[in-house]
């Protein structure tokens, strides 16, 4: 599955995001964009086959004639169907005939291409065969900032997401922790963000004691233990957009060797958050809140870049990472979420959401960083 | 997510799949494997990343050194602890490194290189940029039977899997049909399938009148009428491995056309079932299925192949379909499930999960397929 399809665009908002696309692509020196199933063919037609698969469906973008949608004949009358379609030209194949040269057909024999970072292997494999006076780039490579910046609508789902992921970490503050395994919590965390309106859960982090120091932690059989520090990280889609949340919580009273992380980690949130403003590099705000951990001493356990983007994914450029020179532009959305991790022990991340305004930054998940102490 | 990993594979299952993959690459006259994310991931070494991202993740087989698992820092310590890990080396790369570099230092820089089909297409780009003499194959190019012959775990979890999506398909006839919508009967599917030991629901089809004739229609919001067809198609995964299956109902009392249909179908579905023996080539399986439906008049809306294999996803090679001369073996998987779909009317299909034994074939679904009359 897919995920869904926010149902908030017009059929114009579709077409004018394609228009924009193959635009961008002729600025960049692109013969065209080859656009698979996934984050970008979503944003750009609404349309999300039911499963993705071998059946190659790629949505072909040029500057010179209107977008086709190469697609199994199959599928076509699901396609047909997409918010999107009304402008586009469906281009439909049959199984046992070759995908590749319908795609062929429709490109420049010796264009350059930017195509869907998760385009499949075979796919690119099988058009550069057919094809090989062509040539590619990731799109992440050729127009990294191509969904980065976000209109009205996406902000406001943006932000209705952010107040779902708010809501959902008041209650998870109700719960017992100690006693529990690491997987009731996280199976709490994922009912209360379908009960909040998302449909689609990616991931809900319950990261206890030791576990916690290793940020991708997912979830374990760990039964949490009084004087734990519990990472939470959990997010997904809500009509279509994301929402991706850390908060690091207490199982009962903390060290004050445990405060004074929390409370760096806390300032380094902060700092990196009100680096953000227009102008700004996506690096300055990765050594905005990198200062406040080295400063202190922790620099070495911050052991991952500061943020990335969200939209109809909840991982996508703009990222906030050293040597990322790309400025900041209002309507851009990213995590701000540095994190301190010491091997063995416990680990501490906090994370929000930032959108970037005329004049600063707006967090579109705000609920309190400080350090809860649950049961 | 990226699904469970089954629990019932041994370090040394995972150590001989590497070893076996290995050679076969060797015999195909490549210089190895390049493994994502995924399905051949899980199947070779049980690591299963809590996200596939544009982090590179890759399990480099090589004949003449042991695997080594390239893995994001962060990731590391989660992928430490996959079930095939003891026969892997990390290589961990650090946010802000090159992991192309680092995954080149691994491979001949002149060879030629098996991929997964679901790689992704940024991946393969870096990877072709860093090392320009090299070139690739896709997996079900190169090595379409890598995962296609199951040894006696694998069947017995598909059948396991098939016994469950029998007792989903039991239970999905005792719940009123007309009056409620697809997308509630599609529902009482993923919930029944959950019940019956599923970890993971693929795809729950729910196609009444007119949409049973489009065969990806995968439900609406149409309210089921009495007098309607019904096709429904439903599978996932049950302690990581697949179910499939379809079986065509009808509200009330079908007319004497819908009786026809449905029966060439069936009648086709057993001849499609029959032809299975080892030795035997794929495509004569679609051509005695299709046969049927041909003679009896209605070949031009049977517009789909025959069938897929299933294990650790639910679509993969072999496939059964006209130009596939690849022979049946013992311990293949797949799905045979012809189908007739008259546009803007209905649509029957019925499919059962065959695997290949030492003299024929043995469903591994075998739930009544007559035409169930529902309410």
């Amino acid at each position: 599955m897919t995920g869904s399809t926010p149902t908030s665009f017009t059929a114009d908002d579709y077409r004018s995001r394609m228009e924009r696309a193959a635009r961008a692509a002729a600025d960049a020196g692109l013969a065209g964009l080859l656009v698979a199933p996934g984050p970008d063919m979503v944003w750009l037609t609404g349309y999300a086959p039911t499963a993705i698969t071998e059946r190659l469906t790629v949505l072909v973008l040029t500057p010179d004639r209107p977008p086709v949608l190469v697609v199994p004949t199959l599928e076509a009358p699901d396609a047909a169907k997409a918010p999107g379609a009304g402008s586009l030209t469906l281009r439909d194949w049959t199984d046992g005939k070759d995908p590749y040269a319908a795609t062929a057909a429709l490109l420049d024999a010796t264009g350059r291409f930017g195509i869907s970072d998760n385009a499949w292997a075979m796919h690119l494999l099988g058009l550069q065969q057919t094809l090989p006076g062509t040539s590619y780039a990731s799109l992440t490579d050729a127009l990294p900032m191509l969904r980065a910046v976000k209109d009205t609508v996406e902000l406001n789902l943006l932000a209705a997401a952010g107040e779902a992921a708010d809501a959902t970490y008041e209650e998870i503050l109700k719960v017992p922790f100690a006693g529990r395994r690491e997987s009731d919590v996280a199976g709490d965390l994922a009912d209360l963000l379908r009960r909040f309106g998302h449909s689609q859960v990616d991931f809900t982090i319950v990261a206890s004691g030791p576990n916690g120091a290793n940020p991708h932690h997912e979830v374990g059989d760990r039964v949490i233990q009084r004087g734990d520090m519990v990472v939470l990280d959990f997010g997904g889609l809500k009509d279509g957009y994301g929402s991706d949340t850390s908060r690091t919580v207490h199982v009962g009273e903390p060290t004050d060797e445990e405060r004074r992380v929390h409370d760096i980690v806390r300032e380094a949130q902060e700092a990196g958050f009100r680096a953000v403003r227009p102008g700004v590099a996506c690096q300055d705000v990765d050594r905005a809140a990198r200062a406040v951990v080295n400063d202190a001493g922790y620099g070495e356990y911050f052991i991952h870049r500061t943020g990335h983007g969200i939209g109809v994914t909840t991982h996508e450029p703009p990222y906030m990472i050293e040597g990322e020179e790309q400025p900041l532009v209002p309507g851009m959305c990213f995590s701000v979420e540095p994190g301190i991790y010491l091997p063995g022990r416990f680990g501490v991340r906090i994370e929000d959401i930032v959108t970037v305004t005329e004049d600063g930054g707006r967090r579109l998940n705000d609920t309190r960083r400080e350090m809860a102490v649950v049961d």
